[in-house]
């Protein structure tokens, strides 16, 4: 399992996003969190932008289509999609995400 | 060592987990935060809920007792108890981490 | 890559490690989110304080030097400064994220 995680420049698209996921079966949850403070490098100086976090629990299997969708969906052109692993897990829960992103 | 998360449908009962993880020494320390919004499916439609995040720094080791005492804890019958892997850590903090949860 | 973590006891150290990060080019980004509660054992009590989370993206060659940097700046003795691996990402992410911490 994965631990797929995007950033948004405003709440209702992380909203927008995280409903898709689950509505598409390409996540099993996701939680949204915010708003957070994104520190980076722009035109040469270091720039701060608020921005919300999507964190998406999924399968190694759907994770293509996954980026795909929030690519799609995401007002940045190079979004940042990430996935960190999933090494443990209790059981019942396992079988809940791959039943869930599976189902259709 | 381990990321140990797990969402909670309130405040308190994240505070409580937080405090018998390290109590038990299954957990060197917990992070609370939230409130976040929880998206998932039920009965066939996407639904929100607010949550609670507990993060826990623990060991390989200590992750079976830790699943055990959330899973004992928690108000859900499958409360979402997963980890990622911590592949770096400065030395001196996973020091202090292998010590907290294995000193009793 | 690495997704690199450490908590602070305010706001303004959380805001000063980010921004030294990316002006050094040790991380491509830096998240800073908070308020949350930490819950550890100090002298046999569980306690609890309210700290701030950064969360960098960077990479495997960078971590060393990121981890210096962060210890030089921290105000505690033995900082959490941990690290959990990005097994996938969107390869216009990836290309971002090695061009900003590879342009030095």
């Amino acid at each position: 399992m994965l631990l797929a995680t995007t950033t948004t420049p405003d709440r209702a698209t992380a909203d927008a996003i995280a409903s898709a996921l689950v509505e598409k079966r390409l996540a099993a949850c996701v939680q949204v969190s915010g708003p957070i403070t994104s520190v980076y490098r722009w035109q040469g100086a270091v720039e701060t932008s608020e921005e919300w976090l999507c964190t998406a629990k999924t399968t190694v299997e759907r994770w293509h289509d996954l980026m795909a969708l929030v690519q799609e969906m995401h007002p940045y052109q190079t979004p940042e999609i990430i996935a960190t692993p999933i090494d443990q897990a209790s059981e019942a829960y396992e079988v809940w995400v791959r039943g869930e992103v599976s189902a259709e």
